[in-house]
C-alpha cells in the first residue's frame, strides 16, 4: 500500500520509543517530506528546532525487537532551491593546534547554495562571487535516519550508534536499500537531515542542508537479527560501524561484514577472510560529531563469484 | 638520463640514512627490480630478510632538507606469477573478543595466488578449491616507499610517518606521480613492497606479495618544503597522513590538503574550507601496521573551476 | 531537611526525563538504597533488570537548565556481605589477538566475594581457594550516577557523557562533593550500580557489585553552568571527562579544569596553564564501556596557594 | 665496579645503535650527567642540540637481543638552580576548537624556574610575580631513556616504543629499577630530559627541564624477554605501554602486567585477572608527544598475598 503524502505536524530531535505518527505494514511505502538539519521546510519556514529534526516515527506492524527493518530509498528529492553549508573545516578534522585565518567573515556563519534540481548541480550564491566557477553535480542522500534503539533509549539525532542515526554516508542514496535492527515494537522508523551534495566526512559539520521529498517503503525480515546497519545498492553491500575512534567504527563494520558474507552469503570463514583481504573497500561517513562512521563495503558481483 | 636495470645488491628494513646505491640527476629515471615483502625476488629466492625491504636509497643531486622530492611511478610490473597473502583478518581490524572459527588449516599460514599479468586478474591456486570463481582484476601498486626521515632517523619498513614508508594505498599505482618532503641530503628514495592486488586497508596484513619491475623518475622542487607526502594522478590531488589512531591520519592529511589548495592553487582560505566541505573525498590506506594512513583527496577538475 | 528511608520501587536503565520518584528542596539530604549492577537488593533479591538499575530519579525544586546540581555523598554503605565480579579481563583492554587461557570455568561467569563492613576488607569466596591469602581493603564507590542529559535523551546506564553515567572512578566515594550540569526542569537525579571496591578502569567490566544503603545531600547553584561533571574531596578538585578515545576524555577533563581555575578561583590564564603543566594529575575512570572516562585532579592546597 | 664521572662528549636525539661510548660489565654503577632537554648543561651551557639529547650509549658487556636490561636509578640530582618549562597547555590536551587567550606573552617561550634543592622546592623566577605564592616539591624524574630499538631502528628521542624513550612517566625517580628488552648486541642504554618536576602528561611539552647528576646501576637478565618497559619501586610492579591512542597504550600495558603476574609470581590466569579487576592502577605517563604512555601499577604486597 502507498501511504501518499504524509504530512509531519512534528519532529523529534531523539531517536527514541517516541508514538508512532503512522503505522503501516510490511511492504508499504510512505510519501513525506522531511526539513532541513536547521529545522526549515520547502518554504524555507522554521517549523522546527535545529539540530537534524526527524519525520515519523513510523512503525511497521510486527516489528519485534530480534527483527530487520528494510527500507528502500525510493526517492530523495530537494524540494526547494536554497541549501546551507557552514563554511569551516571544523577544529577536530584539523591538526591540533592548526587555527585557519579567513580573509571574510560569514553572515549567520553560513554560506548559501542554489540548488537546480533540473539542470542537477549547486552553486553558491552568498557570499556573493565565492567559488563562482564552481558547479558541483547533485548527489542527494540522507544524513541522518534509523529506528528506535535499545534499552529504551533516545538518542540525540546529533550521533548515531547501532540504530543509525547521524551516518552522514554519501552512499545512503536514491535507490539503496538499508537495513537497521529492531529494538522496540514497530521498529520505529525516523528520518531527515537531507544534503543536496556532501563531502566525504561532513568535514564542515554539514552537506548542503536541504528540504527533501521523500518516498521510502518499509519492510520486515522476522527473526534476523543483525548488528549494525547494512546497506545494498546495485553494486555494493555496505555495513556501517558507528564509534569513536574511528578505528572502533572499523571494528565494528568490519566484523559485521564477515558475519554477513558467512550467514547469507555461503562464504566459509576462510574464504570470506580471504576474499575481504584482497577486495574490501571503506567509504568514510561523518566524522565530525560525536560517532564518526565507517562503511565496509564489498562488490556483490566479486562475492557473487565467491 | 635513464639508469636502466639497477640491480639492487642489498635490501633494507629501515628507511634511513643509509649510503645511496646510486646518484642520479634531477629528471633522470631508474629501471630496477623490488623484492617481495618477504624478501623473495622474480625467481622466487629469498634474497633478503622479510618485512618489506626496499631498493635503494637512490640519492638526487642536489636534494637539501626543505626540498620536495618527486618521483613519478612510470611502470609497476609484477614480474613473477605466484603472489601470497595471509588468510585472516587482522585482530585490530576486528571487534576486540570476536575470534573467527576457521574449518581449514593454512600451510606456513600463507594463501598462494596466481598472477596472470596477461589475462590481468588473480586466483587462489593454493589450499585448492577456495575462491574457485574468483578472479580479482590486477592493480599494482607501491605498498611502502619514502625518503630518509628527519633527525637521523632511521624507521621499520613496517610504519609510516611523515616520510612515507608502509603507507599500502592502493592509489600509490602507476601513472601517479609522489612528493616527499627531503630531510637528508639526496633525499634518499627506497621502494619496495608491491601489491599485485590489494583490498582498503590492508586488513589481512597483506596485498597479494610479489617481486616487480619497477621504472620511476627522480626530480626535485627546490625550496618547496611540504609536511606529508602529497600525489597526484590524472584526475586527483592526494595527500596521504600517517598516524593512529584514523582520525589523528585524517587530522594531518585535511590540513596538509587545505594548505595545498591555499599555497599551490591560489584558494583563499574560505574558498578552500567551503569547497572541501562538500567536495572532498578520503581513502582508506593501511590499517594494520602501528601507523594507520588515510588519504585525503579533491578532484583536479573541481579545484581547477575554483 | 532529611527524607529517611526512601524506598524505591522503581529502577531505570536509562538517565533520562523520567517522572521524578521524590521532589526535594534545596539542601535537603535522602537516605536510601541503591540495587546492585545485575539488580539484586540487599536480601539478593532481583528487584530490578541487570545493566546498572537507578534508584530514582530525585528532583531539585527550582532545578533549571543552566544551573548546577550539587550531591554530596555523606554515605556509601554496602548493605550485605556478598558481592560479585567478573573474571576475565575484557579484551578492548588487551592487545589485539592476545586471548587469555584459562585453567578453570566460572559458574555463572562470576566470582562471589564476601565483604565484611566490620573489618572493611573483601575476599573471594567462590571459586574456592582463588586468592585464598588476599584480602583487600573495602573502598565503596559508586560506578553509575548522574542527571538527566541535554535535548530530552535517554542515554543507556551502561555509558556517560556530559551528565555523569557510568563513570566507575574510584574517586567518587564518601565525603566527595560532585557537581553536575542540569539539563532538564529538577535536574533529575540518578544513583546506583555500587562497588564495595574496584581497580582502576574497571577492566573486568565490574567493580565488587554490591547493593548500598546510601545518604546524599542535593544543592544547586543557580546560574552556573559547567561543561562536565566536577568534584571536590578534602584534597582534591577533579573533573570527570567522558569519550572515547581517552585521549578526547584527557581534552573534555582538561578543558573543563582550565575553565575551572579560571572562573572559580581567579588565576589569569597563564597561572591556570603553568600550574597545570606542573602539578595535574589524571586518574582514569572507566576504560570497559562505551564512554570511557579520565579525571583531571589538582590538589586544593596549590590551587589555594596561586 | 663503578664508574664514576664519566663525562660525556657527544649527545643523540635517536635512541639507535649508536656505537656505545663506554662498556660496561653487569652490576656495574656509573655516575655521569645529563643536559636538559634544551641542550644546555649544568652551567647553562648549549652543549647539544635541542630534543632530549642523551648521554650514552653505554654497552653492557653479553647482553644479547632476548636478553632483559636491568637499569637501577641510584641518583637523579638536578645540578643547577634554574629550569625551564613551557607555558602552554598544549592544543592535543584540548578540546579541538578551544583556544586559550592569555593576558601576557612570554619572552622565548619559556616560564624560568627557581630550583632549590636544599629546600626541595621549585618556583617560577620570571614573568616575575606569576604564580608568587606556590612552591612546589621537587620529584626528579626521568623523561626520557631506553635502549637500541628493533630492526636497526634509530628512534627520535621525541617519541617512546617498546625500547622505552620518552615517555615522560613520573614513576621513573630515584630509586626504581627499570627492565627493557634487549634488541641489539650490548642493550647501548641511553639517558637524559630530567625533570625537577612534572605533572601526569607532561600536558604543557616539558617538565621543570634541567641537567642532573646521575648514577644508575646496569645489570642484565639472560634470556628473559619481556615486550614492554617494566619497573618496581619498593611498593609497585609497574609496565609502560608507549602508543596512541592512549587506548592502545592501555592494552599493550595491561597484557604485559598479566604475563608478569603469570609467568614471574605464579599466579594463574583466573587468579592474574581477578585480582587485576579489583587492585589494578594505571597511571599517566606522557600525552604530548607522538606516542603516549600508560603505566598499569600493581602493589607488591598485594601480588606477594596472591
Amino acid at each position: 500500500m502507498a501511504h501518499n503524502q504524509f504530512e509531519p505536524r512534528h519532529y523529534y530531535t531523539t531517536i527514541g520509543n517516541h508514538p508512532p505518527v503512522l503505522e503501516v505494514d510490511p511492504g508499504d511505502s510512505v510519501s513525506t517530506t522531511t526539513v532541513d538539519a536547521l529545522g526549515r521546510d520547502a518554504s524555507g519556514n522554521q517549523v522546527a528546532e535545529r539540530g537534524n529534526p526527524q519525520t515519523g516515527p513510523f512503525a511497521v506492524r510486527g516489528a519485534e525487537p530480534g527483527d530487520c527493518l528494510v527500507v528502500r530509498l525510493d526517492m530523495l528529492h530537494p524540494n526547494r532551491t536554497v541549501g546551507y553549508t557552514r563554511g569551516v573545516v571544523a577544529p577536530n578534522v584539523l591538526d591540533p593546534g592548526f587555527v585557519p585565518e579567513f580573509e571574510d567573515e560569514l553572515e549567520e556563519e553560513l554560506v548559501h547554495w542554489s540548488v537546480d534540481t533540473h539542470v542537477g548541480t549547486a552553486r553558491v550564491s552568498k557570499p556573493e562571487g565565492l567559488l563562482a566557477g564552481v558547479n558541483l553535480p547533485l548527489d542527494p542522500m540522507v544524513g541522518c535516519f534509523g529506528v528506535a534503539p535499545p534499552r529504551g533509549q533516545a538518542i540525540s539525532t546529533a550521533t548515531s550508534s547501532t540504530h543509525g542515526g547521524n551516518m552522514d554516508y554519501r552512499g545512503f542514496r536514491q535507490g539503496v536499500t538499508v537495513y537497521f535492527p529492531v529494538s522496540a515494537p514497530g521498529g520505529l522508523f525516523f528520518i531527515g537531515d537531507g544534503h543536496a551534495i556532501q563531502g566525504d566526512g561532513e568535514i564542515v559539520g554539514t552537506g548542503i542542508e536541504i528540504s527533501f521529498d521523500v518516498t521510502f517503503t518499509l519492510d520486515l525480515i522476522k527473526g534476523k537479527t543483525i548488528g549494525w546497519p547494512r546497506a545494498e545498492s546495485s553494486d555494493y553491500l555496505m555495513v556501517a560501524g558507528n564509534a569513536r575512534p574511528l578505528d572502533q567504527a572499523v571494528q565494528h563494520a568490519t566484523t559485521e561484514m564477515v558475519q554477513w558474507l558467512q550467514q547469507d552469503f555461503g562464504l566459509s570463514a576462510r574464504a570470506a577472510h580471504v576474499l575481504l583481504g584482497q577486495s574490501v573497500e571503506y567509504d568514510l561517513g561523518n566524522i565530525f560529531d560525536p560517532a564518526y562512521t565507517m562503511v565496509c563495503k564489498m562488490s556483490k558481483a566479486v562475492v557473487a563469484a565467491a
